[in-house]
This record gives structure tokens, sequence and C-alpha cells, in this order.
């Protein structure tokens, strides 16, 4: 099958294919939505989806809020760096690294629990609640719906666990908008980085995939010029990674995150 | 479609399906692998579909290294807690969080890349390094392949950088050995907590989530019984939290992130 347009590269294709890989494939973020409402089937699709994704030990430390009060989108909307399409979503899936459920088994039984202090637990929370999101983001997409992630629900952690109820240990890792791709938004498939600049064979050769980054660049401005951005990669990279200021609020996150009851010692 | 095995609930279905959810819904870890190579052209495809996976701020922060070499598989699984099947998988990927492409780019612009050095930007390297190998998982399941995610690749990480050749900033995430499955391994589908338990809607409701936690803790112990595996979830849940020490040496994962060159300030 074609991977032309996921590279930006109209010779790129691979010798095997699949429904699967086709949905896979032609993902790509949606920020503007149709008015339908998402049914309640395929939210209970999308969360079967989810849970079986793998999970470290099967700890299942994730939990999902289900957002569709207009007045409670709104609110994370603001939250979330003012992201309008929050608010204008049917539906906002909030993914929440959640050790809190093991915490209160450990209460509950009188039971120590202290690798939860560790950096290594909170990194599994964030890990297998990725994995779990992602395979939400591919079920979407299979049922019709468009997705996008929502890292900015990270700006201000500690609003956000308020408005959501959220209890100790639980922390929200990132929000989800989810509904019907509205056609008049101008999008496509954004390339990524060629195969070579991110697979390595046996050891890594990092001189080898940087060389990959030039033809890159320019694949990524022709796009961007389609949509009016400007800039090629590395620019991009270098400005989103510069200093704390760049970070959107979320250069204290380590401090948030101990706050919440997700340590990282 | 019926969720009765993802549940170990005989009731549980929804009234949506199609090919995509299926293969979703089926997954098993893998842990015995048939002969057969994993062919050039599927390893492109997952690694399309890896990069396919939402990325933030389209950052792209991870690599992955294909590791067939037999010797390196051998020696990478005595680093993963001697995990055998490592060894006899055809083949090996070591997803990496690879802030280093990004770090390396900064150095040749002369700019600075501060914001790298927070927490914040080692977990998004984390979760997009997730978002990424959990769509190569579903599209190997597509492709007939079997999987098994190797968390226990951290637990010595710095000796795998160096069998990788990794550079600066750039870390094992965790492992995913690939192969035919063996039609030999006694293995089903997992049950997972019901989606009551972690499903909320507008608001968290712990008391409502954990009391799911007893009928599936009941599941659990049937499913296990059937492998000879002893124990409820909970207890297992409490063994594998219970402190450092039931961490396989990762309790000094933040000290050796940071060694590495993923800091977390």
């Amino acid at each position: 099958m074609s991977l032309a347009a996921r590279y930006g590269d109209p010779s790129a294709a691979v010798a095997v294919a699949n429904e699967v890989l086709a949905v896979q494939l032609a993902h790509r973020s949606v920020r503007r939505f149709g008015p339908r409402d998402v049914t309640a089937d395929e939210l209970t699709a999308l969360v079967a989806a989810a849970q079986s994704a793998p999970s470290s030990s099967n700890l299942q430390p994730w939990s999902v809020v289900a957002v569709r009060d207009p007045g409670r989108r709104k609110r994370l909307s603001v939250l979330a760096g003012d992201q309008a399409f929050i608010a204008q979503a049917p539906l906002f899936l909030v993914w929440v690294a959640d050790l809190g459920r093991a915490r209160r088994l450990a209460h509950r039984a009188g039971t120590p629990l202290d690798a939860a202090d560790y950096l290594e637990t909170t990194l599994v929370g964030f890990i297998d609640t990725a994995l779990a999101a992602q395979n939400a983001v591919v079920a979407a997409r299979s049922l019709g719906l468009g997705t996008v992630f929502v890292g900015a629900i990270r700006n201000r952690l500690e609003e956000v666990a308020a408005e959501l109820g959220l209890p100790a240990h639980a922390v929200a890792a990132f929000g989800l908008a989810v509904g019907e791709p509205d056609p008049s938004e101008e999008a496509g498939i954004k390339p990524r980085l060629p195969q070579s600049a991110v697979l390595h064979h046996e050891r890594y050769d990092a001189d080898a995939a940087d060389a990959h980054i030039e033809v890159y660049d320019e694949r990524l401005t022709d796009y961007n010029s389609r949509f009016g951005l400007p800039g090629a990669w590395s620019d991009r990279v270098l400005a989103r990674l510069r200093g704390p200021e760049s970070l959107s609020g979320r250069h204290v996150l380590r401090a948030t995150l101990e706050r919440l009851g997700l340590p990282s010692r």
C-alpha cells in the first residue's frame, strides 16, 4: 500500500496491506467537529479497545473521564490553553494516570505501597495510559470518528483535578476530543520523518539517521505552506523546546505531580 | 460484538463491530514464537503504523532499534530479567524515548534547548513512544504476528544503551518481542477490570468504581487458575508495588535517566 501521504514522498510504499493498516496510516488530527453525538455504544467500544491494550503486570493504572456536559467542556477548554475545539467536540475524554486505585487497595488492606513513590511507577502510569488511549484513537477512526490529543490539559493540572473530582494519586495525562469530523476543516495527513531517520538496525546510528532531516524539513515546509503555516520542522522543534517558558506552565510538572500524589522519587 | 473474553463476563457485549475493533479486542500477549522470520516489508509496515500515531507538537521524540542478531537478542534477554522469549523471538524492537535528535539539532544550530531538562519533556518522550509502539502492536496482530512488551528493559538501562550504541538523550523505554505465535503456547485473553471500574462520567467517583473490584478479583482468579497461576488481582497489584525491592532495580530510574540525558527537573 502507498505510504506517500504519510511520508510526503510519492515513491514510499510497502508490499503488505489490510484494513487495520489502512485505518492507522490514514490518521490525522481532527479539530473541527460535526453536530452528531458520539453514541453510548461507540463510547463502550472505545473504552473496550483501550482496555485491550497491554498493561504492565496487568496493573491497569489508568481511568478515563467522559465529559459531555457543555459547561464542563467549556471550562476545560479554558484550562487547556483556550482551545475552542474542546468545547465544540461532543465528547471530551480525559485520560487519567491513576495510581489511586492501587493506593486505595493498599489502604484498605493495611499494606505498604512504597513502590508507588518512584518515578518508575509514575512513568508506568503514563505509559499504560498512552497505550490504552492510542487504541481508542484507532478504534474511533474505524467508527468514522475523528480525534485530537490535548497535552495542554497538563497546563493547569490542579484545576483540572478539581473540575473532574479526581482523587489523590490520579492525574490527567492528556485529553482527547472525539466527534464526527467536519469536512470543512482544512487539514491533511501530516508527513512524518523518513523511516530511515527513526528506524535503526542492530545499533543506533545517529549520523545516518540525522542525514534525513534536511529532506524532511523541505517536505514539511511544502506541506505546511499548503495550510499557510510557516517554518521547517527543525525550526518548530527548536522553538517548542527552547526553554521553560515554551512549556506553557508545564515546567512545574514535577512539583505538581508530587502534590497530586504521583511523586517521582 | 461480544466482549465476553475481554471482561471474563459472558454477558458483556457492544452493538458496534468492525475489523479493527475485532483485532484490538482479541489482543493477548505472546511469549512463545514459531520459526518464521518477520519480513522486511512487515517491519516497514509496523514502523509506518507507529509513525502514524499522534505526536505532541509533531516532535516525534522516539526511535526504534530492530534487533535480529541472535547474540544481541540473547544478551538483551539477560539484561531484561532473563526472559528467554526475547532470545527466541525472531525480532526484538527496542523503543527509544529519544530527545537526542532535538538536542543534536540545537547543538548544530547553536541554540538553547533548556525545555528538554524538565520532567514534562521526558514524559512527552515516553508518552509519544508508547502511542507509536501501541500502533505497531495492533498492526502486528493484523498481520498475524504476536507481540509482548518488555518493561524489564528498564532494569539495566546503561548496559542496554551500551549494547545498542544509544547516544546521549536516548533511553530504551520498553522492548517488544515480535514473531509468529506458536499455537502450543497456553495463553488466553486476560480479562480486564469491568468498564464501570475505569470509566467515569463527568466526574470521578472512586466509591462507585472500586465497588467492581471484588467481582473482578473472582473473574481473574478463575482465569488464572486455568493456567495454574495463583492469586487475585488485588493481591498481585499489592505485591507488585509493595516497595522499592519489587521494582527489579528500577527504583533508581530517576538518577539513571538523568545520567543518560533525560533529566526530570
